[in-house]
């Protein structure tokens, strides 16, 4: 492991910690939720729930890779010669981003042929760029993090276009006090998507040693916060706002 | 860590541990309260269930830090060089005291603009508040801390105002009935709030070393208790009597 701080340890030991307490309260938070909403968009929430849920038990592995990795001591930090696994990450990518997009899928109710049609694609796409971007998250030379960067960014592209101009038409299908919600999350997913392959590059663009694994991993960390927990509430929102619409009263 | 007697650590043990027991219990009742009330106060339960949620996972954490810091064998304790983690409760603070206000805001189940305007201006602002507070509280001179104590107080008059005046004309627009519980929940929220600043200036009234610490910890503790657990079961009686006005039965 690189020589950090203690600061710098401390830093991204508190981010891990809050991201375990953001997960686990938003989690709760959609499970509760769901009997809130018109039964049409309690599955949206579900997928909600699960993701927030594999994120926080990735964070609480996380967390714990992270304190193993170095040792405290009076003032003192010293590597432990445990590794810091960061696999983690890409494995909660692969079971969370596919399932981000069906949750944005799900919450808009299209026909359901169009959502399986969508969801499938995208959630295809999502899982290979997932996987194209590990064998750079783990290679220490420049070129080779570059080569599978840029094999990652092609799906990255397809679902980020697909997003932004293939549910142009399913967003105008859906009712106009739901729009503004729904332009959100699009716009959100897109804006907090885009900060990923952002952290990703910053090993390559100077920022080295300890600093890089600070930056990188408060990078991803508050990239997952936003794009997690931050969009499930907006498909919370969505979904109340569209079962208010619907006449739909809880019992 | 500052020396402390074996009677100080096991002061602040088992103050940690009752508050894991009351807070574990609040979550329980808030969550299980919900179908006791009607439908439109079921996302303020759930968000109060939140609240003592977060706090409990904190409280665990501190639990186990302060159980790290300190050996105690045979009646005599030992620093063991582990920090004793202070920033949980600011990590706690900054997610719980936006969400305690959200509670009191979603209770009055004012007009949805008005709801997320309050939501908005009194969450950004109490986030503000802790924030400026953190550097402070590991500051280890006095000049540093009133600094941002006073900084952090700023925030917190505005809040403290907004609670004491702002809420005036949205109180009388309540049922009658109600309105006294209402009443109580903010001079709850602003008293057990005044407590914070107060436990947070110790250190710089002469209360130094290992008196500090324990005078800080346990009167934190005190404080959490009464502003999230306390609090929340104000926030459940105001639901449970709203509905009971609508004429809510439970099914």
């Amino acid at each position: 492991m690189f020589d950090i701080t203690v600061s710098q340890f401390d830093l991204v030991y508190n981010a891990f910690s809050f991201t375990i307490a953001v997960m686990g309260a938003a989690t709760l938070f959609f499970i509760l939720s769901r009997s809130q909403v018109a039964p049409a968009y309690r599955t949206a929430l579900a997928v909600t729930a699960l993701v927030t849920g594999i994120a926080l038990y990735h964070y609480v592995r996380i967390f714990a890779s992270w304190e193993g990795a170095y040792a405290v001591t009076n003032g003192t930090i010293t590597a432990t010669g445990a590794k810091f696994n960061d696999a983690y990450r890409y494995v909660d990518w692969l079971l969370t981003v596919p399932l981000l997009l069906v949750e944005l899928i799900l919450v808009m109710r299209l026909s359901p042929t169009e959502s399986s049609r969508k969801a499938v694609k995208l959630g295809v796409l999502a899982a290979v760029m997932v996987g194209l971007g590990y064998p750079g998250e783990i290679a220490t030379d420049s070129s080779t993090r570059w080569l599978w960067w840029s094999m990652s960014m092609i799906p990255f592209l397809i679902i980020v276009y697909d997003l932004a101009v293939g549910l142009k038409a399913s967003i105008a299908s859906q009712p106009e006090s739901a729009r503004g919600l729904i332009r959100s999350a699009r716009t959100l997913t897109i804006a907090s998507w885009c900060f990923y392959p952002l952290v990703f590059v910053l090993p390559m663009l100077g920022v080295t040693g300890g600093n890089a694994t600070v930056a990188v991993q408060v990078g991803y960390t508050i990239a997952d916060i936003v794009s997690k927990a931050g969009f499930g509430v907006l498909i919370y929102l969505i979904a109340a706002r569209k079962s208010d619409l619907e006449k739909y009263v809880p019992a």
